[in-house]
C-alpha cells in the first residue's frame, strides 16, 4: 500500500509555511526509506506564491546524508495554464508587455493541446515534471520561488518519471516538500511560466548515509546531471560543471584536470531557467563515458 | 568544378588580417553564389591567435543582404588537440592551474580517440563543425577571438555539415573568413578548447537579397535556430530568444506574446561557449511545430 | 533614560534564530517609537556566522509602513579584525588563496592603526557605520549574510551616526535586528571583510505610517540615497537609480524622464560591496537640486 | 607655441575611420613627446557615431611603452546636449521609452543651466572630462562606443583637466585620438548620455619607455586610479582592483595580500557608466597611504 499525502484545502494555504522551504514548517507526515509515496500537489499558481506540498520528515535523515529520490509517476491532469505576468519573464523589458494573460491548454492522451491566438491548435508531447523540489535549507527559509542548493524551484525537466534525484541534507528528517509540476517545458521556461498544473506524484526515498554532496544531482539511465543556481547564468554554468567534475574525480576516479578536459568535448548542458531569483543550468555527462575498464 | 582556396604558409600569417574579421584585409578570391568552394583552414593554436582563411568576396553581397552558407562537407585530419591554457577557461579560477597542458587525439573512422591520464582510450563520435565563420562588421575590425552579429567565433556546434548558415552582410562583398574548425566539442567548451583540427570544408554560398537579419541564424532539416552573443549569459539567451520570437513573426506569422508563450514551453537551447570575449547561446525551435494548417 | 539590549552571552548564539533575519525568532524586547535605544552587537566574526542582536519589536509598526531609524551613535571597541577567507572574497580565484588570514587593529582616538606585512603602521580616519540592519522579510528566514528589500548585510557605509535609515515593514512590529557594525570600509569590500568590530549602538526608531518603500532608502543633511542589492551589480545600479527615479517623483514632483535625464547628468554611486550573496549599490542625489522654487 | 590639430569638417566625417580606433587609420599629425597641442573635438551626437579627432601619432611610442596624456585644459561651448534614445540607456526596459528626447542646456560661467519639463532652471556646477580617448589597440579596430583596454569610451570622469592619464601602447607611435567630451556626468551616465558638447582640449604627451601596463590609469594630485571595463560590471571592479593591488605590488612595495586586505578597508570606486557595451570601473586609492616611511 503506497501513503498518499494529500494537498491542503486551497483556502488554508499559507504563506508563511506554504510558500518558503525551511526548517519553521511542522511536518504534515513521516515516510520510511524505502516505502512509496504518492503526494498531491497544486500548481505555482494558485492562491499563495507557487504553494508546495509538505514537509515530510524522512526518517532517519541527518545533515550530511544524500536524500533519494526516485520519481516514479505524475498523473496528469486534463488541463494546464501558462501565464505571462508583467514584471516577470526573460524578455519582459523587451516585450513590453503590460497586461498579464493566461492560456489554458487541455491535456490528452499524453499531449498539450496549444491554441494558438488565432484559433490553431498545435499538439505538443507531454514531458511532466516537477518544479518545485526540495528539503530545508540549514537555517533559512527560503521562497519557493527560488532554487538552491537545497533544491526548491530549479524547473528542470530532468526531475521527471523514471530519474533519480539526490539532495542533500541539512536539518533532521531533511523536511522534505514539492509542488509546481510542469505537463511540459522549455529550455529557460522565457515567459516564466510553462504548463502549470496540479498533480499526483509518486516518489520513493532512499538515504545514503554520511554521503554529503554540495548541490542537487540528477540521474537517468544514460546520464548523470547536477543541477546548479545562480546569477548571472554563467555562474550556474560553471558551478554545475564544477560539481561533475568532483563527481567524476570522487566517484569515477578522473584526475580534475582530465575530467575538465574531458567535458569540454563531450558534456551537454541544459538552461532549466532563466526567469527565477536564481537561474537553473543542468550539466550532463553520458554514464556510457564513465565505463571504462 | 570546385574552387579551392589555398590557406597561408604558417610562416605568412599575420594577426594584424589573419586575427580579426573586419573590412581592411583585402579578399584572398572572389567566389560567385552558387559555386562549391573548398577551404582549407588552420588549427585555432597555430602560431597566430586562432587565424582564419580568407576573406572571400561574394559577388553581388551588399549591405542589407543576408548571405546563406550551406555547409557542405569537413574534412577531417588525423590527429587533434584540446589545450588548457592558464587564465582561460570557465573553470580556471577554481581549478588554480599553473602550467598549460596539451593533449592530442587520433581521429580515425569518424571516432576521436581521447586517452586519459592514466592511458586508457575513450571514443568520442566524431561530430566537426566551423567554430569561427563570419563576415566584416560594418566599421570595426572585431578579433577571430569573438563572436558577434557578424559571426564571428560562435563555437556553435550546429554549423556542420548538412545545416545552412545565415549572416547578415554589413559590407560589400559581405567579406568572408572561416577557420578554427572542432572535431568535436561539448556545451559551453569549458576547458577553453575542443578537438582543434585544421580541416578542408565544403561550402556553397547563396544571397537573399534585401533581406536584413540581425544575429547569425541556422536551419537544419528539423529546426530553426538563432545564435546570439553577450555577457552575461542570460543576454546571450534573452537575444537568442527575441531573435526566435522575431522570426517566427515575420516569416511565420506569429503574434509576438503568443510565439513567446509557445516557446516557453516547447524552445531549447544550448549553451555554445562560456569562454569566450562574449558567451554564446543558441535558441532552437523545431520546424514541425511551425507547419500550422 | 536609554533603554540598553543587551548582545546574546557568545556560547547561547544560535545560528537558526541569530544568522536569519525573518518572522520566526521571537522579538526579545519591545520599542515604543521616538525612545532611543543601545543596542550591543557581536563583530561578523564571531562563533556563528554573522550573528544579529534582536529581534526588536517595534510597538505599532504594520505591514506597508516604513520604519525609520535614525543612527545616533556608534561606540568603538579597542581593537577590530580583517580576515581573508579562502573561496570568499572579490579576487578570490585571481589572488589563488590557501590560507586563511586575520589581522588586527587597534583603535584609538578615532583612528584605526593598520598594521602592514612589513610591520609598518598606517593611520585611517574611522567612520564606522553598520553593516547588518534590517526588519524580518514577509514569509522568509533570509541568512544574515545576504542583503535584499528588507535591509540585511547591505554594508553600505552611509548607515552611520547622523544618518536616517528607512526600510519597509513586512510584517506586524517590523521584527528589526542589527549587528556587523565595521570601523571603517572601503568601497565593495573586496577581500569579504572590513575592520569588523563589536560596538555599541544608539538609534531612534519612528514610523512612517501607510507609506510603503520598495527597498531601504538612507537619507543624511545633504543627499537622498537608495540602497539596493542584486547580481550581477549592474542589476543593483539599475534598480538603486530607479528607486531613485521613483522617489524624486513621488516627494518632489519630478517627471520620470526628467529625473532620468538629470540623474544622469548629476547621481553619485557608491559601490557598497560585491562579495555577500548580493551585491550592493547606492544611488545619491543631492538635496540642493530638490529645492527648486 | 602650440600645435593645434583641426577636427574634420562635419560633412567628411567617415564612420569607418572616425568612430574607430584602429592601427588602419592614418594619422593625420606627428607629436614631439612634450609638446602640449590643443585639439578640436566634436560631439558624441554629431552625423557619425560618436566621432573621434585623430589619430596623433606620438613620436618615438612603441609597443610595451606607457603613454602619459596629461590634460591641461578643455575650454567650453555654450551649449551641451542631453539625449534619450530608445533601446539604449541603464533603466530602458524599464521606462518604457518610446519617442527619442533632446535636451539643450546653456553653459556659461562653469555652470550648466539644465531646463526641467517644467521650465525651472537647475544649476550644475560644470566638471568637464574626456568621455572618449585612447590608443590603437594592436590588431583590431574597436568601435569609438566601446571602451577597453586601449582606453576609448571609458566616461570617466577623472580624464579631466590637472589629472594625468596613462594609456598602454600597442602599436607604433601609438596611434592616439579623442573625442566625445562631457560638459559634467553622473556616476553610471545612466540616460546614455551626459552634457555632450564639442570642445578644444589642450594635451601634453610623455612616454615612459618600455613601462608595461595592462590597462588604463590615472594619476591626480591626490589619488592613483585604475579603470577597466567589462561585463558584468562586477567584473570591471574586480579588475580595476586587481590593477591597483598590482600597481601597490610593484610600484610601492606592498605585498599582494596586504595591499588586498588594505584596499578592502580604503578603496573608493566609481561606476563611470553602465550604458556602453562593456561597463567602466574607476578603483581609487589615496597617494597619502603611499607615503609611509
Amino acid at each position: 500500500m503506497v501513503m498518499r499525502i494529500k494537498r491542503k484545502p486551497i483556502d488554508e494555504l499559507n504563506a508563511l509555511v506554504d510558500s518558503v522551504l525551511g526548517p519553521h514548517t511542522p511536518p504534515i507526515a513521516t515516510v520510511i526509506p524505502g516505502e512509496e509515496v504518492k503526494v498531491e500537489t497544486w500548481d505555482a499558481l494558485t492562491r499563495v506564491t507557487n504553494p508546495v506540498t509538505g514537509p515530510l520528515e524522512i526518517e532517519g535523515a541527518q545533515p550530511g546524508d544524500t536524500l533519494i529520490v526516485d520519481i516514479i509517476d505524475i498523473e496528469l491532469p486534463e488541463y494546464g495554464t501558462t501565464a505571462i505576468i508583467p514584471g516577470f519573464g526573460a524578455l519582459e523589458g523587451w516585450l513590453r508587455l503590460l497586461e498579464p494573460r493566461t492560456k489554458t491548454s487541455e491535456i490528452r492522451d499524453g499531449k498539450i493541446h496549444y491554441t494558438t491566438d488565432d484559433g490553431k491548435i498545435i499538439e505538443i508531447e507531454a514531458a511532466p515534471f516537477i518544479g518545485t523540489i526540495g528539503v530545508s535549507p540549514e537555517n533559512e527559509a527560503i521562497t519557493t520561488l527560488s532554487p538552491g542548493r537545497h533544491g526548491g524551484n530549479m524547473d528542470c525537466p530532468d526531475v521527471k518519471p523514471g530519474n533519480r534525484l539526490m539532495l542533500p541534507v541539512f536539518r533532521s528528517g531533511a523536511i522534505f516538500s514539492l509542488g509546481d509540476v510542469h505537463a511540459v517545458q522549455g529550455d529557460g521556461e522565457i515567459c516564466g511560466t510553462a504548463v502549470e498544473i496540479s498533480a499526483v506524484v509518486t516518489l520513493k526515498f532512499t538515504l545514503k548515509k554520511g554521503q554529503k554532496i554540495n548541490w542537487p544531482r540528477v540521474e537517468s539511465s544514460e546520464e548523470i546531471m547536477t543541477v546548479c543556481s545562480a546569477r548571472p547564468l554563467e555562474d550556474a554554468a560553471r558551478l554545475a560543471y564544477r560539481e561533475l567534475v568532483d563527481w567524476m574525480a570522487s566517484d569515477y576516479g578522473w584526475g580534475r584536470e582530465d575530467a575538465y578536459m574531458f567535458l569540454s568535448l563531450v558534456a551537454k548542458a541544459r538552461i532549466a531557467q532563466i526567469v527565477d531569483p536564481l537561474y537553473t543550468v543542468v550539466a550532463k555527462l553520458k554514464k556510457s563515458y564513465l565505463r571504462r575498464s
